[in-house]
């Protein structure tokens, strides 16, 4: 089993790409090859038993991404992305890297031919919806993206169905939640705040709350994320059906509920560490944002993710922090 | 007022040109300019105060597009399109046409800059639209287009959008119901046996009917079409709202409807020219179709169209037999 993961240096890739070598297979077969991309080359992992490739490659140049697809990887996670803070703020670059980079991942496979048949899990978000929203948002409500990253999301989700439907890839698509908590430090993502109120406080540090505490939104893990992946790469055409792009789960909340399950598990002086700095353009973006998602088709199939936002901390403060956190 | 045509040389292209040179003004100004392109360069009309320019441009080959924006029309009407059929059978030449066409429009627009900021009538389709369908088919039906040609213009729908949302144009996206009776020869539009049903029999001539009459679907004249386009350059933002594509008003009826119409306006002996001759790729497609579209957001808008098939037929005799058929 070959797999391909581009955007492999990002968080989610060095995650996945993490547990891929821990479970040293996919889908039940052995990994023997793994291919790692991203814009700048990922650092390579230690993996007994697998052949690792990393490079630089520039997902919107069709080249470069042609010659790692050429190599015919079975699986592909297409990850690579610019976030939705940068790609409202960069016009260019946003359509550039997410949609024509998808556009040539897609035309790269086509163009292998001689029966070239991957699975494509490709990372949509939750962004493709847009205000106004019914109380939870079903997998079939319109596309109607308030952000230029989330017009992007939803043409890929579109590209990747009518490839799938032509018979060229198997593909799904994951509409992730917004992912929190990030660990490390804060990306261009207008939904960076969300980590960040929880991460800093944990590591002794300051955090900026540019939103008002009744925002509601709906989070997941980083592992739920990594989870989502791997799951979707194991489920057959047959189980997802033709609508190939779905809602994952995740755990339903308000910034206020967020900073209660905080103080809770780590204390007030670590919630105190919170500053409030209103950020209107944030507040606008967020506004137009899902609040509620039934992902009711994902639970279906079998995608799981944390129940609480006390779970997501701790999840957290496990995976990131070794168990401990600045008190 | 300066107007651009792209795909001036259809069937759309060609009377929506008659019809602003016959008015010769747009949203009450005068015309004085009508730049018209196709991929070869359409007929000049005959234009008594109007500068009429015609040139061939491949609208898939961004430079071409651009030197026609360069010249900064108020108005563009983006026709131009590989129709449904097509986009199925040379899946190359529908994305190239009908996607990267888009984009190219709308990246020449925005990079006039200077306060340049066109009013865009982007032609759309019902084909954005995939089954399973409700009843009938809201605005806000989810896009799960099922053919290559409905993908293209879902995409384009959401371009539109992104650049209008980001102040780079003032966009409209009308989807048009299946137009009828087309006038000429039969396209390669899966769609074509709608029009050829009632025109070639019309004309003395035998059609053929490659799907089941119990096939329901929605239509509107070629006069109708020019009339959606017309009244959406003449809608202001403010009318038309965050959601920018709209459905448009039609006729909905079965083909056996369609075929009793014929009957009874030009008798026995002209229905009895339509043979019947399934084609289960073309039944494939249509029964991936709307059959009944809630078209309330564009009638409160003000547009219109036929209430009956007949009236559909009659404006066809009208139009483009002189009033005359063969009986």
């Amino acid at each position: 089993m070959h797999v391909l993961i581009t955007g492999a240096a990002g968080m989610i890739g060095r995650k996945l790409t993490e547990r891929l070598v821990r479970d040293g297979g996919l889908n039940g077969k052995p990994i023997d090859k793994l291919t790692l991309i991203d814009v700048a080359a990922p650092a390579a992992p230690v993996a007994r038993g697998i052949r690792v490739t990393t490079a630089a490659a520039d997902i919107a140049e069709p080249a470069e991404t042609a010659k790692h697809v050429a190599t015919r990887p079975d699986v592909i996670f297409h990850l690579a992305s610019v976030v939705s803070g940068e790609a409202e703020l960069d016009f260019n670059k946003g359509y550039r890297t997410n949609l024509l980079g998808m556009m040539g991942l897609l035309e790269a496979i086509r163009r292998v031919g001689d029966g070239y048949h991957p699975k494509v899990v490709f990372t949509s978000s939750i962004a493709v919806f847009g205000a106004p929203f019914p109380p939870s948002i079903p997998d079939d409500f319109h596309l109607t993206p308030l952000t230029s990253y989330g017009a992007q999301k939803a043409m890929c989700e579109l590209l990747l169905a009518d490839y799938a439907r032509k018979g060229f890839l198997d593909g799904i698509g994951i509409r992730l939640p917004t992912i929190c908590v990030r660990p490390g430090r804060p990306n261009k993502a207008a939904s960076g705040f969300f980590s960040s109120i929880i991460r800093e406080p944990l590591n002794g540090e300051e955090a900026e709350l540019p939103v008002s505490e009744s925002v509601r939104h709906t989070h997941a893990s980083p592992r739920s994320a990594v989870g989502f992946l791997i799951h979707a790469a194991g489920l057959t055409r047959e189980q997802v059906g033709p609508r190939i792009c779905l809602t994952m789960p995740g755990t339903s909340c308000t910034v206020g509920e967020q900073i209660e399950a905080l103080r809770r598990l780590a204390g007030e002086k670590v919630a105190a560490r919170i500053r409030r700095k209103p950020d209107p353009l944030i507040q606008r973006m967020v506004d137009g944002w899902p609040q509620r998602l039934d992902a009711s088709r994902a639970r279906a199939l079998g995608f799981k993710a944390e129940e609480s936002f006390e779970e997501i901390i701790r999840a957290h403060i496990e995976d990131e922090l070794g168990g401990r956190f600045a008190a």
